[in-house]
């Protein structure tokens, strides 16, 4: 077999129904992808009876777990027996190529960053998301940073530009994406002094950037990259989904909850509500990528199960095909004067 | 009539609609609310064609528009004669006793801001809008500032807490308001510099504050008030926006383009639909409120037609009954050292 082999680390005791879900979606996706490799880092005991076949999975034992609410960059420090640390290590060290985690973002976050480690010349790694486009849902773009930096440099947002843009081209297949900042007014001298000078250095790139765009304007389908400072990203991207998915909770309850005309419309209109639901799911969306570190680090949402993993495991593999990390350091590295414009004494 | 006469003074040149709704919001509101005269400032020869019955209406000549795309300091300066201008005139000069318009937001909060008159001790006066919860229907909510701000103190931010609370006690009818903070996390320590310190304020306030509250909750009804930077505060309402409308826009064409079994459901779901989609609909919830100003000023949207226009009027007049202005004013007055606390070095 001429395909290349990769190995993916996956922290099987992050998430809330891991172990059992996260192993499961692993196991799925290690049937589907005949060249990975998965190694699976999480309590034995828990983990091995999880495995009913074994075939290209490996366990490694990790007693320690990052819980969810803990402090991230504490609980990396602590714990280094920890099935995500341990996870890190083996991408650090060369054993796997890729990791995965279904648990707290902010550990996973940390563990990138000091342990993964920055690629040199990224200011700031931060998290990309895919969402898709409801006017237009051929249309899928991208969103980044989603909310790993809470304070923001015009450079910073410079860069998520030139990161999300290889992204776009890379792994959604867009030949010159056009990038957005995404900010509160459409004039390039709207915002707070951090987007106004954003927008310059945007604009005097060799990006296809096509100006602000506000927050209302995200899901027409009029860019294929935003860049955000993870504060306001962050505000956006969850006020969508909690918008959509009390939309679609109240929806359903008023059908159910209506008369015997409403409930029978109901049940008519079902399929085609599910279909269009489907668009805005979790499941089929993949998880968010820490975009700036040595490799392929991808994080699904915490409920994830195991079509979600499985999913967000393939997301991963394609980034280890196409090779976005590698391509992204060899940019930074023979573009250092583009990648880190000259800025002002206030600036980073 | 023993009841109290109250002059809103009407930019009746502001907005998609401008005059020909804005007039006709005018009179609709005048025939509904008896203890109202409505000053409306716009071109006579456009307007008064427009007035069927004059009474209780006022016709004042402003030879000049400000139009959407100005910039607002500039067109204040500048447009003199204008709509806009002279109805803020007619309030600080008493004339009036609070302004409408659903024009150019900049330059109405330029207005509001330079003409009607900041309340003394009011750091930064910001944008304030009432917003449903789908969860909870019963609970209706408050966000501030959504948008007024580019850029944001902690102190704004503890004094946006204060008028708000304001807002829902004497508006809303809430006795003792939950306010929380819009961040990127729930502990305390989440967020950026800014919203650590205005958390800290917060937290020590007399306020009913309940911590933070991340984007996605917004809508579950979980809070009374809403604290957030005009900045991604602007982001979430927008997202929230733009979520809802694409989800409609995209239900109602999954129905319309389905097949007979979809179109036949859509029908009999439909008026099941339109009660849940009116808790969303702007016509019903009332315009976006400039407080930390010396009257009531609100801004109802661009593309307003009379309902919204007319119901914009109503919550003014409410406004004006619960003198609201008024009360912040006397307790800015009154408690100067716990609305200007004390703050670091680089802090207004």
């Amino acid at each position: 077999m001429s395909e290349k082999q990769f190995t993916i680390a996956v922290d099987a005791m992050g998430g809330d129904f891991a172990p059992e879900e996260i192993v499961a979606g692993a196991l799925m996706a290690r049937d589907k992808y005949e060249n990975i490799k998965i190694q699976l880092f999480g309590q034995t005991e828990k983990v091995k009876p999880l495995v009913t076949n074994d075939q290209r999975i490996e366990i490694i034992e990790a007693p320690e777990v990052i819980e969810m609410g803990e402090e991230p960059v504490k609980a990396i420090r602590r714990k280094k027996e920890s099935s995500l640390v341990l996870a890190a290590n083996a991408v650090k060290e060369g054993t796997a190529d890729a990791l995965f985690s279904a648990g707290n973002t902010g550990a996973l976050l940390a563990a990138s960053i000091f342990i993964v480690g920055r690629i040199p010349g990224v200011k700031r790694p931060a998290l990309l998301t895919v969402l898709p486009s409801i006017k237009n849902p051929k249309r899928p773009w991208v969103l980044m940073d989603v909310g790993a930096n809470a304070e923001s440099k015009p450079t910073y947002l410079y860069q998520f530009g030139i990161l999300a843009d290889f992204y776009s081209r890379k792994m959604v297949g867009v030949e010159k994406p056009e990038v957005k900042l995404l900010n509160n007014g459409a004039e390039e001298d709207k915002g707070d002094q951090v987007h106004i000078a954003a927008h310059q250095l945007l604009k005097n790139s060799d990006l296809n950037f096509q100006g602000n765009i506000e927050a209302r304007e995200l899901l027409d389908g009029s860019a294929d990259v935003v860049v955000a400072d993870g504060f306001s990203g962050n505000a956006a991207l969850k006020s969508i989904e909690g918008t959509a998915l009390n939309i679609f909770g109240a929806l359903s309850d008023t059908i159910k909850n209506g008369g015997l005309r409403t409930k029978l419309g109901g049940l008519l209109v079902k399929p085609a509500l599910k279909k269009f639901a489907s668009v805005l799911d979790y499941n089929n969306a993949g998880g968010a990528v820490i975009l700036g570190v040595n490799a392929p680090v991808v994080k699904t949402h915490g409920s994830a199960k195991r079509l979600a993993v499985s999913n967000t495991i393939g997301q991963i593999r394609e980034m280890l095909e196409t090779n976005i990390v590698g391509e992204v350091k060899a940019y930074v590295e023979n573009n250092d004067a583009t990648f880190n414009p000259p800025v002002g004494e206030n600036e980073e």
